[in-house]
């Protein structure tokens, strides 16, 4: 549906994801503003802290999309090497980024910018930073690969502080009806024939379960709002052929 | 830190979650549930709604892990692929289940039981059914290829069906420590040398931000309790050493 616009992988690096401990946060989030500046999200892989791991998924990913983004693992501690992992990648040296290592000194007390603060001023020969508002530890770009922090609240405002700086395409955009009561099994021929009428959108169907009811949501998704527009009046009248009511928009969370 | 267990890859089959159209809610509750089954899941990929996508990706990561779950795309509708994509990843046809066809059609009304629904009872040859005891239709496991639904409570229930029968490890057990306004550049050279000293284990440093103060949690992981509780001893010494409060366990969420 957007192959002319730039595509993103994202990589979320950290043993508390694949373990349990931790509920993502951040998928969405990037989701959701990559497909505003249109450089759509085509692929999540959440990895272990294991050094091998990053390198190799780091060298796949970043040759098969335009832009990859990294969350997680750029903190002080011994979990955390996705700076160095980086660039190992790139096969440059990992060494004081002169401007981040200014910037980290200056946030400490004379002495206390250590040996373990020290690592979040080295980076890959060659990175550009990211600012980090929050908490002064920038991220950086490396060619196509964006290095960010994994809390959420510092990972969104270096995604802000990046974005102007990405060339997107086309933002993607929705549109979506539902029903209560609907029942997919008899809407999906329906679909099928929309689909296929509207090649270049993406149509999917989602049932939900609320409180209120359950019902089948329909969103149309893709560049060009006429034809997303043009496929959900279609479903709207399939709905009403089939005797339920349709409800513009998607339901409320 | 887990050598000797089975591993674990889940695949989120569907364009809702790349689009940030829904928040995954299946990640961590599988991450839980396998560690706690000896079955720890070491990588996650969500991928689009498209087949050879799916193919390609289920072809490379059976072969790299002892188990591969996968949550979404097997309703009645266009884009739900999982299945037949899976047959074509193995290489066998895709033909009526006569079990799973039999569950289906005795669901629904006479007649209704229509092309759309019967793509929900139509599975690789050879496939063995999970059980679906919320809405009859089953996922399957077809080699070390487990798939369910993407509606979490669904996948859920189908996960509960399915674990008795699957073949794990030792359980991954989880020791913590945690404290408030305590500096992760100051404890993070103590913290590399417990790690050192407890290869086995998978220890953990994660910042908190919450109304009641800012902190960092220590979590140690692993197969043995003995060792992780010795870790989380030597590090609850190396909070006091730096004059704050160690407290036992997990941060209230």
């Amino acid at each position: 549906m957007t192959g002319t616009n730039p595509t993103a992988c994202l990589l979320v690096i950290g043993n508390e994801v694949l373990s349990g401990r931790t509920q993502d946060a951040n998928i969405r989030f990037l989701a959701t503003r990559l497909g505003e500046i249109g450089i759509p999200l085509r692929e999540v892989r959440v990895i272990p802290d294991v050094a091998a791991t990053i390198i190799g998924t780091v060298n796949e990913v970043r040759a098969r999309f335009d832009h990859v983004f990294t969350t997680g693992g750029i903190g002080p501690t011994h979990d955390d090497i996705t700076s160095e992992c980086i660039a190992a990648a790139f096969g440059v040296p990992w060494e004081p980024h002169p401007d981040a290592w200014r910037r980290m000194e200056a946030s400490y007390r004379p002495g206390e910018f250590n040996a373990a603060r020290q690592r979040m001023g080295t980076m890959p020969r060659g990175a550009t930073l990211i600012d980090n508002p929050i908490s002064v530890a920038p991220g950086f770009s490396m060619g196509n690969v964006h290095v960010m922090a994994g809390v959420p609240r510092i990972m969104r405002a270096m995604f802000e502080a990046l974005a102007p700086h990405l060339k997107g395409g086309r933002p993607i955009i929705s549109r979506a009806v539902h029903a209560l009561a609907l029942a997919e099994g008899l809407i999906a021929e329906g679909l099928t024939q929309v689909q296929n009428r509207y090649p270049d959108i993406d149509l999917g169907s989602y049932p939900y379960y609320r409180p209120t009811g359950n019902g089948v949501a329909i969103v149309a998704k893709g560049t060009e709002p006429a034809d997303a527009e043009a496929a959900i009046a279609e479903v709207t009248r399939l709905i009403a052929d089939l005797g339920k009511a349709p409800i513009q928009g998607e339901p409320a969370e």
